[in-house]
């Protein structure tokens, strides 16, 4: 049988080769989803021209598409974005708009092409406002056709209105390293169980 | 092999036998879960005396205890709500925060003993706030253990700043109706598949 | 000219005398608007029989009414609450259903009593959550006739995934303190205006 | 004395001339603060090269700087955005991430140059997101200076899982249109007290 594929967007707001804790806690995420045998891929959006829309393919030299059609190959798609003012990132958002197209997007059977694939989410920011961004990815992957195993959420945030980063440690924090590895094992147990056993045609 | 259950929680703020749109979107989803052979409780919470807390049992009379026993027993928990302001009802988010006590709640191989149970969401409005409904739910059932399967949320609310009730229809709104199926179906599917599989320890 | 008034409701799930962290921050509040010569009440709702719903008055020994009457008679309103999950206590909760029975509730001259008094939130738990808390009660209380002065909100949270309360430090975190200043100063200017200068009817 | 003046950016995620019903929202809400003496401009954000960031100025080619001027200029600042997924948009999130700039903006006393100004948001989707969309910005903006007048949202959506948009209207729904001149008066009533009456330094 051949590997499970993980897609990780990292949806922080700066280019590369900037610095970014989000992208960090994407490859941190990366190397405990290669443990387990998951062929990964970490994509930074925007070092992409993605555009704003709803659809598939907003044309114009629009690179949503390309991005696309690495998450229809893959079993897992992990959204890891930073915080800002409590929120998810302005990109996170527009991949999550990205991603509203699959709604209309079916198989032979009527199933959304998104049907059997897992999502996770990595958040990081200075301070304050992980959960939220959890529950807001959670509810707009889980809209357009994602499942979730156990834990599928994990983080990093600083004490209030601190500024020391993700990046800023030597080493991934002890608490967010142990979240990382469960969220990892959940995922790929359930991308496992749900590639050999799709979800039923209505 | 025996039958999956699945435990409905209505989250309504009134007492029986006041007529409640919440408890009828939970019988609506009962009657999907039963015709795929679940065996199915609905119970109304503020019937019962539950305690403000996040242990497991707060003493003195708290009548969780008696409902944590049935969701233990159960594959899938579905939290049924009204919207008020937008939000999760606060009887909903009592139960959700006696559910935070599950984090401390493991297995004999150190899983919290909501792993592999299957959560559900079914939110009633007369006017908006579904989707962040949903939201709260999804963020704090999944981080206390449960697993989601595709479109695991439910919803009816009425137009802008209306006042018709998902009780003041004659049937199911259509859209709901189709909803709640596909719900169910999702939810049975990564149910039978979780209790056949169950995440492996740490 | 009489001095303004506030209310500062604790919703903390613990009645007294357990020591609350949501307290503490209602009382480094309080004293912050008692030096700007605000008279001052703090009420742990808790310690009352509230009763769930969305009327002023759900009879059968229900307390709300007379925290109702202190709120009516302040011009200030502040909700302190815990995070549990990432959201508002259903403490909290309930009482913004409470205040939801104002939205029917008005003067003479068409104007919910609600108007012109002043909102405040402060926020404390052992880690994240204090935005999306301070996003549902600005909300909620500005949807029910509440307005905000700039930095309404207060809060205090560790770092992710610890352990350590408010409560557990030995004077305020100066970053909290120096808000807590801000928000009262901000929301003492905002009241005496608009006491002295009410919003027209409709 | 001059006139009020208010800037209300649109956030819909398609460029003009395509027919924008958050665009119609701001018309809608515009000429309610016109009829009562204010100086308007509308900017729809996306027909404007506004680069991702969190700072005032992202240099090569940022168009954010010149919307900024205006906003400074303003004592209203409202934001217009359509619901996806029951959020705000991901150019609504890119507007507020550019007011987080603001944060580090003071004015010789020390205050925040958006203390004195006043918020509103105005929200359409074809079904369900409104009041979270609301809390977003309402949170957003007052966390970066900006004050609240009672009842400073205002929106519309249609029925659950439904497909009308507020421009299939031939005239603005009655509910939205009394709510859209309240939440003017509300918003140049609180103005003008403020711009007369600036939040004391600290």
């Amino acid at each position: 049988m051949t590997d499970l594929r993980a897609l990780l967007l990292v949806c922080t707001l700066k280019p590369s080769p900037s610095e970014s804790s989000s992208e960090l806690l994407a490859r941190d995420l990366e190397r405990e989803l290669q443990q387990l045998g998951v062929v990964t891929e970490v994509v930074r959006v925007v070092d992409h021209d993605v555009k704003f829309g709803v659809s598939t393919d907003e044309g114009d030299g629009d690179e949503w598409p390309a991005i696309r059609s690495k998450m229809l190959e893959s079993n897992i798609l992990a959204l890891c974005t930073p915080i800002w003012m409590g929120q998810p990132s302005s990109v996170c958002k527009m991949v999550l708009e990205r991603l509203d197209a699959e709604l209309s997007e079916t198989d032979d059977e009527g199933r959304m092409t998104t049907y059997g694939k897992v999502g996770m989410v990595g958040v990081v920011g200075n301070e304050d406002g992980a959960h939220h961004v959890i529950s807001e990815c959670l509810q707009g992957l889980n809209d357009v056709g994602f499942s979730f195993a156990a834990n599928a959420g994990t983080y990093w945030v600083g004490e209030a209105m601190q500024s020391v980063d993700y990046k800023d440690h030597d080493e991934t924090p002890e608490k967010t390293a142990a979240t990382n590895k469960t969220a990892a094992q959940t995922a790929v147990h359930l991308a496992r169980l749900l590639r050999e056993n799709q979800y039923p045609a209505d």
